[in-house]
């Protein structure tokens, strides 16, 4: 058995730093990681423009990212660590996939899931929220004040 | 200005004819295309077992792939036709893609993302649904008691 030595503010901050990453690229700044076993297994950054795919959100990435590296389909052992809370696309696929644990740092008022529906997670989901949300409300903040 | 001469079953037939593709690949037979100017620029079929990936609903591809053929994130001038109601991630990911029409043929009323909210699709969103439905359930019918 593998105990993890590494806090859940670590690997926000590792989904901080993915969203730096978006915001550099000129992506509103969004960042996730998926964590198993205390280790990160994939790492995400919001990549619409880039892509030019209205669902290339940092958590659909994500999930796929992860389901590639495990060879299957749930993440149902993992923890998702991502810097705003998911939209509803991003909450129900975050349910399609079963992960385990899903940990957000700011809410997002206007375009979160829990304004439509909470049950849109599995209801075996557990949930943290809140985490670092002034370091990742910060970055949008700057984000959206040097794009006027 | 381009008139289509294509009617909405002929679409349909062509995602039921994807959602035949899913069953010969064993994977639930769900189809979908997308329509622009009364052309198909994408068309796709439910890959979540064949990918290993939650995420890789018929709809998820089509819109991947339709903005992909635009090289725009914005699908306001596409007609999706899909051959089951959308879950709620697809639904959410129509929204954010502005689809400007959804049709579907079966409804999914364990699944369909009208069990959650309706307000999950873009407002501007026209929807047809029930063309083609009994094709539709049929298939998956099929498909289930083949697996069986």
């Amino acid at each position: 058995m593998m105990l993890s030595v590494q806090s859940d503010e670590h690997f926000m901050a590792e989904a901080l730093r993915e969203a730096r990453r978006a915001a550099d690229a000129g992506e509103v700044p969004v960042g996730a990681v998926v964590v198993s076993n205390g280790r990160i297994i994939a790492r995400a950054h919001n990549m619409t423009e880039t892509l030019n795919d209205a669902t290339a959100h940092a958590e659909m990435l994500a999930i796929t990212a992860a389901a590639g590296h495990i060879g299957g389909k749930y993440l149902d052992n993992c923890t998702l660590y991502v810097t705003l809370e998911p939209c509803p696309m991003c909450a129900s696929a975050l349910n399609l996939a079963q992960v385990s644990r899903v940990v957000w740092a700011a809410d997002d008022p206007k375009r979160g899931f829990s304004l439509f529906s909470p049950t849109l997670l599995h209801p075996k989901t557990a949930v943290n929220k809140g985490l670092m949300a002034e370091k990742s409300s910060q970055l949008l903040v700057d984000f959206f004040k040097s794009r006027r």
